[in-house]
């Protein structure tokens, strides 16, 4: 019978390494596992507290489609509290985690054929998602020689390259490189966008995971809202919220019915009980286990960085936010994907290979996530650069 | 700036006679809301205490993107228990809600331009998502004419008509008419797709809330699965667990390995409390809060039953399951949306216009859930049959 062509969706490597970890694990055999974004932490003790409040009190059905008014209101003052922006509470919209506003984001902006431009390292799911929509991904290199980043210069380069340009989806903090825009750089590629009538979908699910106080909590295109940008957020990460599938965006007036309608139709409502939960996690008890979590990763990164010399990873992407190092692996003459497996099977360490986030240059990197802690990484580092010493 | 073609997907009518409730509500007016199929009752207790039990253990992150196995291994116990038939763990796919398995399941299948037959009437999201998926959707008349029914020889109507078949999406219980197919229906039409390469998904959601113990828990496509059949559940109806957005489906192989890859990237992960507090929804005590629910649909239904001749609606679809009943108000000489909007606004009864159900014959039809319960249903009729005389 039929399968469809869409269906086609490249496998993610990680997943190779996921599972021969846990075929490691399953024998016996210790493993680091470096190679997912998940905070360790999980929802604070407030979130988890109110959830039982609620759970105690009863069962809470379907909300809006767009979430219930009480967590809408709190997004609100979110931005408010972080970034001094004002928003309407009607233009959010709470989402199944970040991927439920990805897919509506993109179903409200783009039709088959659209082009929508990627930096490319960048998290494969938006490719995957719009080449399963049908849409055609343009894949915009920014790695070392861009200096990790895309401003209107790369952009017209881009839109002459392909002739066309419906949209672009960026990240800042980025994963896997974990590098940032400054406000001025978001402000100027947003503004080209605006001109362009090109979508800017911003996807900011790693602000607040930042490291340089004066970046805190990260630049964000809400006030390029108004301009026809979609601000898309999260509770997974900053909230460490991951098993909850909560997130947000914040969308311009044109995809506002759309994207309602066909979050009534593709996902009727978020979970409500994160939802409620949720509101908990804009307390100051919320924030303040949240920014612990921050201190961690920022100890667990000054270790990493301070053992760069040891590991010998000459180029390593700016970490600036998010909690991953990106680094170039090439100099020990393995592809990323073997690296990886022989690193796992001959030391028990688990990252993620390059080729998962970039199908052209991603053969030399490695995604190291910090998310899994300081005493983690600290046995790591000598595991990975003896065996990398074994590979002469 | 664009906004995609395919976010025009037709807005439910019923938002409207929701937001009138709404509105009346607020002015402190009564209504009696018999319009959505949502279950009062919400998740059982021993669901909600193993919740709360879980959160007191701390927090429980992402799972494998077709759910965790202890709860696989529990719904392939269930296919056991319900129908006696025996299913693969490795086949069922946990979902975000029967939405998340239908988007999953209609993108491995289809490709744009792919024609997939529906029943009209049906459940609007079906061919809205579809549309939205860019695949060409053909309704095939199912109302009193066909005797709620398709079979072999309307399906051979339909192909000679659009000359190309690629998806037939069924359900049974039916929703709006809570109609029913026997066995030897379902594996005639099951038997029809397999001869025609024609992908079967069988919408099961309303399973176990049926009517005549003879035929519960309903007919159940699951053993055409080794034959390219898609078979949908979810825990929103039976277990009543609407908000927690759980569902699952049970996979062809032919279908499984892009169907993970797309959950990989479209979802990540169903909502992980859910997963694992669903798990005691299979308890002795979880199945048997159910029944009880379906015990208290099956005393309501009795009530609205012995009431047709008050209520003078002449032609109703057979309430052999799911918590509908699906009416012909034409002889009022309103069209289906302003019926429901008089109703509400001079009498205070909420029900679901037939427009949302049936684009080309609804307009003579309403919906009516009993999901609301007995109460609701008692104070209802005589509302209803009052206001009706009115219109003399």
């Amino acid at each position: 019978m039929k399968v469809s062509a869409r269906s086609e969706v490249p496998a993610f490597a990680v997943m190779d390494i996921l599972a021969a970890a846990k075929a490691r694990k399953a024998a016996g055999q210790d493993v680091i596992s470096l190679c997912v974004g998940e905070p360790v932490s999980g929802a604070s003790e407030v979130v988890r507290r109110r959830a039982i409040e609620l759970l105690e009190a009863g069962d809470l059905g379907y909300t809006e489609p767009f979430g219930a008014p009480v967590l809408r209101n709190e997004i609100a003052r979110h931005y408010e509290r972080w970034y001094g922006s004002s928003v309407d509470p009607a233009r959010i919209a709470v989402t199944t985690g970040s991927s439920g506003a990805f897919m509506i984001a993109f179903l409200a902006a783009f039709d088959p054929g659209d082009v929508v431009a990627l930096a490319r390292p960048g998290y494969p799911a938006y490719s995957n998602i719009l080449t399963a929509l049908d849409c055609e991904v343009l894949g915009i290199e920014c790695g070392p020689e861009q200096d990790y980043r895309i401003g209107p210069g790369e952009l017209d380069a881009a839109l002459a390259r392909r002739g066309r340009l419906d949209g672009l989806v960026l990240a800042s903090p980025a994963n896997p490189t974990g590098t940032m825009m400054t406000a001025e750089e978001l402000d100027a590629v947003a503004a080209w966008c605006a001109a362009h009538d090109v979508r800017l979908i911003s996807d900011e699910i790693y602000h607040g995971i930042v490291y340089d106080t004066a970046r805190w909590p990260g630049a964000s295109a809400i006030d390029h809202v108004g301009s026809g940008a979609v601000v898309v957020n999260s509770f997974s990460k900053y909230w460490a919220m991951t098993g909850w599938r909560l997130g947000w965006m914040v969308l311009p007036a044109d995809l506002l019915g759309g994207a309602e309608v066909l979050t009534g139709n593709v996902a009727l409502c978020p979970p409500s009980l994160a939802q409620f939960a949720a509101v908990a996690a804009f307390s100051d008890e919320g924030y303040a286990a949240a920014q612990r979590d921050v201190e961690q990763y920022a100890r667990t990164r000054e270790v990493l960085l301070a053992a760069l010399p040891e590991l010998g990873w000459r180029e390593v992407a700016p970490p600036d936010g998010a909690f991953y190092v990106y680094a170039d692996i090439g100099d020990f003459g393995l592809p990323a994907a073997e690296y990886c497996a022989r690193l796992l099977a001959e030391a028990g360490v688990a990252l993620a290979p390059g080729t998962d986030f970039d199908v052209v240059a991603g053969d030399r990197w490695v995604r190291l996530s910090l998310a899994a802690g300081e005493r983690n990484i600290v046995a790591a580092i000598p595991r990975i650069a003896t065996w990398q010493a074994t590979l002469g």
